[in-house]
């Protein structure tokens, strides 16, 4: 059996990447790609890398829903949730690459995003793919948030230390640094080639929307509630993101228990390569991959774990662990259609 | 039956990449990897991209050759004879990267060079991989010389007209914009990055060793003697190649004319993208990925076709390129292994 | 005395630049800017880069020029004729940045820009302000037409072998790559970072509006004719620009009579620097200066003349080159506040 | 009255950053260049930025002493010792760009770099010149010990807070990125063009030498011991150094008394510009200027102040910081030959 699928929002790049995916997926056929901005315009003329692969031409969210089994959606927040609704009453499969189905609290949502949960009954049903974390709860369902970009490297991350209650889950420090291919495809002046080459700042200061979402998630980790502070900067590169975390060991905590604790955690995990020791994380070695690569250290003086957490934005933090969730959902295994290995430059 | 391929040369880029492409490819084992620096170091060591996907250890050229059906060499001019003569004895096929098979004329080899064609029966036996142009004469063969990467982008972008009598082969000036990846590995002052980020300067002007391989196959396709003038510069990216090539328009010729024997030579090549009039030809959509990208211009004041072509220089310029011609070796359908989507970004 | 200057469309690249410069120029106060987008702002909001450097808010045209003793407009071309006229009633200077008084031929001009000269008497009186070739009309002028940017590098690159009668004026080939200041402030896609970086392409092939400056400095320093075939290409980086031209030499020319001529036609001269044999070309090596760095090179089997040439394309390029004008018209030291030294990286 | 300076190891990149001030500086003749490497070349032929603007050749470090009146070393670290204290007995000034005369305490200079401290009476003498913070000490001082480069930016973006208490000195988490020039001119893998480029990792981790440089400081400012969590980041741009920097805020500390701290503290500071709040640091404001640019944020949940400090790392964080200490130790205008505006672009 073949699966259709499409996507909404495929001139984005979260979409075009998710495109590109699909089209080399065993298992898929991509049936139908949405775009407001695009209607009727083939996607390889918006994006020409795609020529003579793909002949689609964008079409409104009703013929992607019709055509797909599984719709992904790579919107801006707040406008998916009526297409999910659709598509889980028609019984299709949703992936959401945005915003809308990843906080558990409507309040939150509403403070962050400033939109509100409209089928919260749909919402209950929604589960958080982040399949290292959370993959039985996938298997079966219909409705997935995909994990944000910065979440997905800090839960990952952090994860088995917090689980193994090796580190304090309040007061984390997230520096994080994304690729410029996180702010989209729309242009900016901070994007602009020359304002943004050459260049290094922080944005949003303690104060991003991804805040609350790994907040979240930590805090499952933990068992209790997390608190961070998170700082993201953009990276003069095209893809990729480092996130450095600082968190306070607890009593009794050593880095060789923290390094066992990871071992253990992501064993067998495709997906995840904690690195040996004295080899150190670099988004260049996950670029155009679905990996997450992982290294700790401790500062003895301080009592700090530091864990480096790189991943390809687009990939594991966007549209290849949609792919992933997708395998989920249709059982298929885990890996396919985004195995690629990292080019070395 | 599954190909055993070797790769001697394998911790260079070229190697490297041929490595990556390799072990995805469905008809392929990639059963040893040489390397004279890192002998008993794994290549995922030398390139941490690679981790927990390719655990082969370096081993010398012997046991390269020993294990393998085909042998890929990604060596330094002049080490390749002896291998590719060894090869031939034991039945194999051999695939060069390097320099040692791609010129007819020995004289013109150590001119260029500075190296003798130790084995001539064995160049007589050795044919050109530029499957595009030539690829009725490649199949069956046991010793390719895969064509430099500036060389590809160039035969690509002219052979038609050439060949349709509309540009004039003499004079022909070649202004080519390489990634830094074609210098290779080897750390120098020029390629050390402070030096080389928000840089750009040319090379070799007019003496670099591409040119005879590049006249060779202009003359090829001309049926006369053919001229260039070649200039290449070094571009602050990884990879990509752009040459932007000036001939004269034989009297009559048109763009028109040109479009129509372009579009007919290059019918139904897979790895060929003649550009729709108006579309830009960037190494960007080409990148990663196996294709030549193509557009034409006539400048009617001056008389002269215009002709841009990009190809990334580490996949259509090496790796691919070889995987290609390992193909039409095996009989199998052309693009398997080497038919990825260039990212977007 | 003091030169009071000041700066029409000051936040644009060319116009932030020129602000840098005259607000460190020893003999000049900058009196005003002015700006259509910002007027009101300051001009160090728009660029933080001048914090506590630049109080001035923008102004706007009348008030400028009230202010000035010399007015430099970085307008888009149509735009500062009107200005100049004025500003020429009023007995002050005028240094256009744009394209507006660089072309001797009103035909010339509305065919590539699309606007009438509207003054043509005031053309009769402007000058070309490139001063290594036209210092002593430049002197005692009113209103300077600024060269281009690729103009520059081209006129400094050929002027000595031209004139010498070392290189024939027609067929001559200029391939031309520039940073992306030289595609202004404004965002666009194709100067959107993530499709910028890691890129290269071509554009305008053989259409760009320098095309007819080119061919106007060239036809005077041959004494005849000349015609361009001229392809632009956007280089991933701010600054900078290398024109790499072609041109066939006359029956008896030399490399070593060309380099004769370069060294005699560039003695003296503050701003351009003609290489010892061995060394290339770097636009790095120009960076945030006002030099031009040549090279020249010798194809002996096609007979072509190649010489490398590279600018600041803000500074020689515009900017700077601006205030070299400015000085020979008030009679101060070429040199005086734009002798930067490039940094080394 | 004209200073006579030089420089030992001209040739590095800290080197030859000060040689470009020195040569534009209106008090001083750079009046010899030292260098082990490239003694007997000229300056100009190691950098071809500074052709026809230094003829100096490379000499040996003797001959450097002899001919000048204050000697700046930018030397690897213990190699600045013997030279200083030859100077100090002939009374010249030393400025040292290394790490030889940073720490007071001689265990930890030899626990950090492995290297004793020869001549402690000399050291007593030095003094660490960091000007904003120790101007006084500064003045009259034979020896200084310049400052790192990640040190000056942490020590400027968090005085003022805990000067006045409002941050606790430990447990601070310092995350700064440093462009590649950081690492010098030697060429290494990691920072080969296209294994940098396009990449991003931490290195030294919690390891790093100028952690004691900068728990020394911020212990001076606290009055107390300080102790930080450092890791450094390679960040693919030529210069620049971003450090964000987590403090917890002392009870009852707020973003509003930290703003009023630091704006009395840079007061009249020629080189510390504190933005306004909703301004963002950027590497790119700074670039090329002394300038240190200076944010403050609250994370009110965490009770975490967030500073983000900018500066060049090879101007005010070397070559023009040295400038600076040499101005003081002269008598000179600190800003002289130090003042310029960071380019927009």
């Amino acid at each position: 059996m073949t699966i259709q699928a499409g996507i909404l929002g495929a001139t984005g790049y979260a979409g075009v990447e998710l495109a590109r995916l699909l089209l080399r997926h065993p298992g898929v056929r991509l049936a139908a790609v949405g775009s407001v901005s695009f209607e009727g315009k083939k996607l390889c003329e918006v994006y020409p890398s795609l020529r003579e692969l793909c002949e689609l031409e964008c079409v409104d969210a009703d013929e992607v829903v019709t055509k797909s089994d599984v719709v992904f959606a790579a919107l801006p927040h707040g406008l998916s949730q009526d297409t999910a609704a659709a598509c889980v009453g028609a019984g299709k499969k949703f992936i959401d690459l945005g915003a809308d189905f990843r906080l558990d609290d409507a309040a939150e949502y509403e403070k962050w995003y400033g939109c509100e949960y409209k089928h919260p009954a749909l919402h209950g049903q929604a589960v958080y793919g982040l399949p290292e974390l959370f993959r039985e709860e996938i298997r079966g369902k219909s409705v997935v948030g995909n994990p944000g970009c910065y979440p997905t490297s800090v839960a990952l991350g952090l994860a088995p230390a917090l689980r193994a209650g090796l580190a304090e889950p309040q007061g984390i420090v997230i520096d994080a640094k994304s690729g410029v291919t996180g702010a989209g495809r729309k242009t900016t002046q901070g994007t602009h080639f020359p304002e943004c080459n050459e260049a290094f700042s922080a944005y949003k200061a303690a104060c991003h929307r991804h805040t609350p979402e790994i907040e979240q998630t930590l805090s499952k980790m933990a068992g209790e509630r997390a608190t961070v502070t998170f700082v993201p900067h953009l990276l003069p590169v095209n893809r990729g993101i480092l996130s450095t975390i600082y968190a306070r060991m607890k009593p009794g905590a050593t880095l060789e228990a923290a390094r066992a604790a990871y071992e253990e955690a992501y064993r067998g995990e495709r997906f995840v390569r904690l690195l040996p020791p004295g080899a150190g994380v670099d988004i260049r070695h996950v670029k155009c991959s679905n990996y997450c690569d992982i290294q700790l250290y401790a500062d003895e003086h301080t009592g700090l774990l530091i864990v480096t957490s790189a991943i390809d934005n687009m990939v594991k933090g966007a549209a290849g662990q949609a792919v992933q969730n997708m395998n989920l959902l249709f059982g298929l295994p885990e890996e396919t259609g985004i195995d690629m290995i990292p080019p070395a430059f």
